[in-house]
């Protein structure tokens, strides 16, 4: 019998279709060799020795030989540091300049690495990077959010091969982040508690989807998961602004990153992704009711008109199960 | 200079990407050959002839030589007919039983034809199919709201080619819908005015966003379009929930739906496309804030990090541009 569930996180309901269930394994991408890739690639602009094919560099972390990461504008940038915000009400037109920052993180001077493969320093490295572009974007009064996001592989939208990701800047908080804030408000007015507090000391006592353990982070899928596989990765400490994770819980974030990374890599080879880090809008300080987290989508389904008729998402594979399988695959 | 646009309806804000807007001709599907189909598929259960490979049939529009449109229960359903609403809530854990229908409109008994193509009878008796089995079904009290939507091509999440479409009937009220209900309340109380009628009639003072005008029914691209060709097709008259649609109003949505599509199909090369019925709850009776309408999103471009990570959408035409693109297909 199918189930919706609903997220108390997001208020969101989905359908849980046991009866079209597929189990985990069927999700395995299929002639989907490993690729060998090679280190470097004439004409990549995130090759170590291209630098002057990238835009601006704003930030670097440098290493031997140069760089471990490099943070570039983005080439087609959606949004553009100069200028005001000017917002336009023109009847029911509303419209606001697109200022912001919309930047390019080279996580890596190699061509042919995937996070999944990274060592514990080399996350390390990327994650303190995005530390350290998300605080010092949160100083300009004109960002209202900041959108950390991976697309990894062409089904989750880049056709670059060369590990990057990327951050954007905006000058609005967008309607669905506001939405959810005002539900994790209505969740701490009622329980007098953060709803993600809640929902991860839940998770660790009924344990059936909990995929990695970290000191410091837990992997677990969502018990509303929208899709087959999909992930959140909660700090255990209360915090809402992904800034406010200390210096020595980045490694401990890394590794988490990389196992659960790992174990999509490993056991359903090499699927596509996106993962983004959401939290709090950039000009809150600290906040009792919200909490900042990771969320990783494997794109191995595709939403269809349901979705957008709806706005619910249908999955056909069951968090449990799914858990179990994640957490049963060895990573070599 | 890229663009922030908010949706009065939706409230919902897209970044029109100015900077890297590619112009709509780009978006013609390359090596797309309109493969010639068999009219009749040996083992296709929505074919002509082998009836007895669906699920239950639950409606018919006979037809000469046997039927012109049926529907049937969909195989694998994620939703049931059977049994009680029953609501769980154990802790943060909210689930229901997933009560309602799910059902499949085969559209026409041949195998090779696409909406785009249809005559103007052919589009009008699924129109009146999806009239009958909206008005059916909303007379059970366990339905909260109905979803017809339609999966165009394998990139919209379908892989049986035989012209078909979907409904959902579903216990609860999804998230999203309520959402919109619930802004669109707030400008009927703040302006006294259906914020749909607003925009169509603004839109049609505008019409730089205008794609194709019916007696009763309107064609445009949202002033804040979420994705390249996102479309909507309002009813000119208020009305708010899909069964209050007229006999004699569906011609002429049929005849809209088909410009519409032909301009997709012969402009773009047959691009995949989803479409739905968006329309007031269910057991809604006549709302005067709210307006049932057609969404019809060409998958032409992908959802990547940034969306799932804001919920927002980075749309990198130009509406005008778009809507201008579509006024001058010709349809042969």
């Amino acid at each position: 019998m199918p189930e919706l569930r609903q997220n108390i996180i997001t208020r969101e309901w989905v359908i849980i279709a046991r009866e079209r269930a597929e189990r985990p394994d069927q999700f395995v991408q299929k002639e989907r060799p490993f690729t060998p890739l090679p280190r470097y690639k004439p004409g990549c602009p995130f090759c170590l020795g291209n630098e002057q094919l990238t835009s601006k560099e704003v930030y670097r972390r440098s290493g031997d030989g140069g760089w471990k990461v490099r943070v570039v504008m983005n080439k087609f940038p959606a949004l553009l540091p100069e200028g005001d915000r000017v917002r336009r009400v023109d009847g029911i037109y509303r419209s606001m300049t697109a200022v912001g920052s919309h930047e390019v993180i080279i996580e890596h001077p190699r061509h042919d690495l995937s996070p999944a493969l990274y060592t514990v320093d080399e996350m390390t490295e990327v994650l303190a990077t995005y530390r350290s572009r998300y605080a010092e974007l949160r100083k300009d009064h004109r960002v209202e959010a900041i959108i950390i996001f991976k697309n990894h592989g062409e089904g989750a939208g880049t056709s670059l091969q060369h590990p990057h990701s990327q951050i954007a800047a905006m000058p609005i908080v967008p309607t669905q982040i506001r939405t959810r804030l005002e539900e994790s408000i209505r969740f701490f007015d009622e329980m007098g508690e953060c709803v993600f507090c809640r929902t991860l000391k839940q998770e660790l006592v009924e344990r059936v989807r909990i995929v990695y353990e970290g000191e410091h982070f837990v992997a677990f899928l969502p018990y509303a998961a929208l899709s087959p596989f999909h992930l959140w990765i909660f700090p255990r400490r209360h915090s809402s602004s992904f800034d406010e994770i200390y210096e020595w819980e980045l490694p401990d974030l890394a590794r988490t990153m990389i196992a659960v990374l790992g174990k999509l890599y490993h056991g359903l080879k090499n699927p596509d992704y996106n993962y983004s880090i959401r939290s709090v809008p950039a000009q809150d300080g600290h906040r009792d009711y919200s909490h900042w987290y990771v969320t990783i989508i494997p794109r191995i389904t595709r939403t269809a008109g349901f979705e957008f008729g709806s706005g619910m998402y249908i999955n056909t594979t069951v968090p449990e199960e799914s858990a179990e399988f994640l957490r049963e695959v060895k990573i070599p």
